[in-house]
């Protein structure tokens, strides 16, 4: 009795998990009691996968002897139309035990957790399991030492920088705000002071830009291991995405699973940034940690009780750390979207008597404290060494040659499609809801197009004219323009204008 | 703008999870920021679903103007084709925070419990979410109050048959064995005794026969709550599928996520098991814990902290409650499989010469048992009359009248298709691997084929000769039977046969 069955390409994106698609006459599902939801070892030559079985009907799109992979069983099988799959049950995975025992509320060690995160990125674990493991450590359910041991299990998982016993900088933003891109300019101002600082960044999941999307609007930001070293080495910086890096590469795993449960975890939370920290090989590290009612961090509070253990850990690990609080209520700059935000940075950089000061301030204010936490720096000192080394033009510098250096600067576009929406009557601006505003760009295309997004043309406190522009909508295209500005007219209070009297 | 899609059928069985398959260039997906994974509400008429979004690539099998639904989904929103959905972001559940709340170690009330309760049936909890309930109830987690506002919960989400205060009798079996069908022949005993006993049972999930599937060998089991009750007022008892009659319907979407999770809940377990007796009526109910190293209860000390909390539960209920203790080591009686199970019932109420004695035996116990539970019971009465009632054939009349009551008895039929199995060399019967016997057994066609199955012919402890025949596999088809036989050659140690010197 053959167990194999023809691989083709289901053409269905179901995120992350692996899925396989099997015909309900398959003779393979009848022998072998496969049913929906049975976990389904695939074997491809010496490759192999686990996933999660859906049945087709007889008479829907699959033949009986096919299989069909969804778009990540595919890639994470390397199958090739025509290949054979071997079908079986799977070994249960060792570490569910170890999931089942946490959910008891026994600790774990390093060994337990690294079992759950090699597991993990075998995808022996279903999503279901991941999101027993994430619950089971949710709150404040890892202690201390656990939070270590997870922490090195999830440095261990993936590769390690090796910069050789110097020190090396980083920062880390907890919880973004919309338009708050201070890391091309703060890579920019350390590197030109002389130290080394590795910055990798993520793309947009849920938001209308990220790091690494704006930054990709002026420079190649999808960079190997060997091309980041080399950039560091002659320019001091970089600012690369960090998904192609492999650094504590579970993370993005457990993310998938706490972003819809909505869970807050301290130690998951200080795992997943000091993991990859660690793995960055940084030796010096800034957190920022905007604070404010839509923001991940909602309290002084909150605040302090992160950084108690943030600081723990980040003893235990040998790193050097500091924290930054900074104000976390209202967008920075005037862009959203990745070239909108780039423009901004830029405007700071080349000191434009336009550049926005909320960006430039945040970022000198990081800067500064980063110079201070740096070996060589003297507390309070730093800022001004920041801002001298920002106004001389010494950071636009670095900045351009890092961008040559990661594959060769471009001035960022503009959009091919805009249009002004103006205050409907006279006000003060009193607010700005932060949330429909990201929708907004997203609805113009944002991060997908580069260029799409919104300008903001008024500031938190500006009195405002009828009929003034509040913002530009931009667009590459006439459709995403026009669809952008249906919900935008749809919307009342994006923008709140206090009324005023005569 | 609109936002309405042709709904079409995926032809996708994901068990119980609603999924909606939409094209990649959806004009909804984009500007809804749809994604893969996204929970998306769908509107059709006065009805709605929650389901969760797979995207399917274009030039793929999905037109960019319709919407597929998975089995499930077309079914929980009553789709026909040629219907128009409308699509949306669906409110974030009431009951998320609660299961937030308990992950973080809080105590839920049943105010609690209900609100995750009533999402669970409205599907607006993703089975990320429900994974993340019952970790957070995993283990000991779930103390007695909330064990009993869990159970008063998940009974008030269904119906609850109403008896007008008169006692019912009812039995539960914790973890089942292969062939332990005592059920019928208990429910004929103590309806013939005079007392009311309304059972509901399941349907097999992942054994070759439930008790339904064995019950609908005889009879019609898919009776509403109607129809139950004119059995029950007629006859004293009946045998009927539960799935079809809401009685605790929750427990079925815990179950599905917690079986591959393999948690042991003791809190989720008596919820389980007491909310369904709550809502049939009952008053007076036997535990049966069958207790083995392959049994869902393993040890003794595992039944007896199991009963305490049983017990303690029931009482705040107001059940009258009772826990039985079994041998859960070997199978029993000689079918596994709808029909030879049902052969094995009829000839231990028909007394016959050759009916399988372990089965008479624990069904004459429980009975036994159940009877000196009842109100008019005397302890230690209740097996000489349950043994009375079996041997003068009042138990076998009342079986057949319930038979005809619920829609007419059906003597068990034969299977197309037989072939014996025999013994490769002499020696003792040591062992019986239940899994693997159980697995041939659904690989010739259990329970989807009724007569398929196996019919044992050596018991645990009797000598063998070479060659003698072991047991009898039975199909529909020669190409099942085939396969069973396959399987059943590549193995070893199925049965263990006790080499013998000469």
């Amino acid at each position: 009795m053959t167990d194999t069955l023809a691989l083709v390409p289901a053409g269905i994106d179901t995120y992350r998990q692996p899925v396989v698609y099997m015909n309900e006459d398959c003779h393979i599902c009848r022998s072998e009691g496969f049913a929906a939801q049975t976990r389904v070892r695939i074997d491809l030559e010496d490759r192999w996968i686990i996933a999660t079985l859906n049945v087709v009907g007889r008479g829907a799109w699959l033949d009986v002897d096919q299989a069909a992979l969804s778009a990540s069983a595919w890639a994470a099988l390397g199958a090739r139309a025509g290949d054979k799959g071997a079908f079986s049950h799977p070994e249960p995975p060792v570490s569910a035990s170890m999931i089942r025992s946490k959910a008891y509320g026994d600790r774990l060690d390093q060994a337990g957790f690294a079992a759950i995160v090699s597991d993990t990125l075998d995808s022996r674990l279903s999503d279901l399991e991941l999101a027993a493991f994430v619950t089971a450590c949710a709150g404040e359910r890892l202690d201390e030492p656990e939070t270590v041991a997870l922490t090195r299990a999830m440095q261990g998982a993936g590769q390690t920088l090796d910069w050789g016993g110097r020190t090396i900088l980083d920062k880390h933003c907890v919880g973004g705000l919309p338009g708050n891109r201070t890391t091309p300019i703060v890579v920019a101002i350390i590197a030109a002071a002389g130290h080394l600082i590795p910055k990798t960044s993520s793309r947009a999941i849920t938001s209308p830009a990220g790091t690494a999307d704006t930054m990709e609007a002026m420079a190649p930001v999808a960079l190997d291991a060997a091309a980041l070293r080399r950039v560091v080495e002659a320019e001091g910086g970089c600012i690369v995405w960090g998904g192609g890096l492999a650094l504590s590469p579970a993370d993005d795993h457990f993310i998938r699973v706490e972003r819809p449960l909505d869970f807050d975890s301290t130690g998951q939370l200080v795992a997943s940034v000091l993991s990859k920290k660690a793995a960055a090989g940084a030796t010096h590290v800034l957190i920022d940690m905007p604070v404010g009612p839509t923001a991940k961090v909602r309290s002084e509070k909150a605040a302090e009780a992160l950084g108690v253990r943030v600081s723990a850990v980040s003893n235990a690990l040998g790193l050097n750390l500091a924290l930054h609080i900074s104000d976390g209520i209202a967008p920075v700059g005037r862009g959203i979207g990745p070239t909108l935000e780039a423009i901004d940075v830029l405007a700071v950089l080349r000191r434009a008597p336009d550049a926005p000061a909320d960006l430039r301030e945040r970022a000198l204010d990081l800067a500064g404290h980063l110079l201070d936490l740096a070996p060589d720096g003297v507390a309070g000192q730093g800022r001004d060494r920041a801002r001298a080394l920002l106004d001389s033009g010494a950071a636009e510098a670095r900045f351009m040659a890092i961008c040559e250096a990661q594959g060769g600067f471009r001035e960022p576009g503009t959009a091919a499609q805009r249009i002004e929406i103006h205050a409907p009557h006279a006000g003060l601006l009193t607010s700005v809801d932060n949330r429909r505003i990201a929708r907004i760009a997203k609805l113009a295309g944002a991060p997908r197009q580069k260029c799409a997004g919104i300008r903001l043309l008024v500031r938190l406190g500006d009195r405002v004219d009828e009929g003034q522009p509040l913002y530009e909508l931009h667009a590459e295209t006439a459709g995403e323009l026009a669809y952008a500005l249906a919900y935008a007219e749809s919307q009342t209070g994006v923008l709140t204008l206090s009324e005023e009297g005569p």
